[in-house]
């Protein structure tokens, strides 16, 4: 996770949940653009954050797929963008598959399918440490200012 | 929170973010049974459980949703039921409205709205200080025994 590629969302004030680094009952993902539209994050889920023993909640699931769907608009559209128009997530559907263990390394993928002029299309997985995808997820999102009221 | 209706989930070995009373980086929500198959948990978000500055982050938020669910499927089939033959998630899908913000006293409510041998299909909302719905959701779960491969 140390290699010149990986993302840190080390920005002055990030408090988030997912991403800051200073927030040490987070996350603090960090992330590595794979290709274009393709962000990845390597993770090991401590166990505080299980519902059953040893199974991640899906909750934190949910937490995790919409984390790396936000930073994959970010890398995407670029930070300073991302800065000066903060993003928010309309719609999240989670499809959990099968059950994602806590202290195994993990690989959250997010990837942007579709965009218009009002929303971000995005797909995320969560896979196991054998590379199977364990929960699935679609999200929209948009930038604050179009906020749905 | 301390009425005799509240219910805290304490039986031995529940680790569970959203529930278990003993894990302190959880949410450690407790649940009061307002009618047949409707549950709800009052809760106040601290601020490392935010996204944005404020605003608590949608996976928390996803989170709230999920826990609210299972703890309602728990408390309207039974509680020895639950524990015998324990229960999952498998479809969640969250749709945000408006932001839910931190350190202020929201009510997340769970509705069990139909059920069949395989499925319980349930909805769920956050509702901020002011009583207006600020997150729905809807969330298909099953017995372990079934998850889908």
């Amino acid at each position: 996770m140390s290699d010149a590629e990986t993302v840190v969302f080390d920005r002055p004030g990030n408090v988030c949940f997912g991403c800051s680094p200073t927030n040490d009952r987070g996350l603090q993902l960090q992330f590595v653009p794979v290709e274009a539209g393709v962000i990845e994050s390597r993770y090991v889920v401590p166990g505080h954050f299980a519902g059953a023993p040893g199974i991640v909640h899906g909750g934190i699931q949910a937490a995790l797929l919409d984390e790396i769907m936000g930073a994959t608009i970010s890398l995407t559209v670029g930070r300073k963008d991302f800065e000066r128009e903060p993003i928010v997530t309309v719609d999240l559907s989670v499809h959990y598959l099968r059950p994602v263990k806590t202290g195994v390394p993990l690989t959250i993928r997010g990837r942007i399918v579709d965009r218009d002029k009002e929303f971000f299309f995005l797909e995320a997985e969560i896979c196991g440490e054998d590379g199977r995808s364990c929960t699935k997820a679609e999200g929209r999102w948009k930038m604050v200012s179009h906020r749905r009221r």
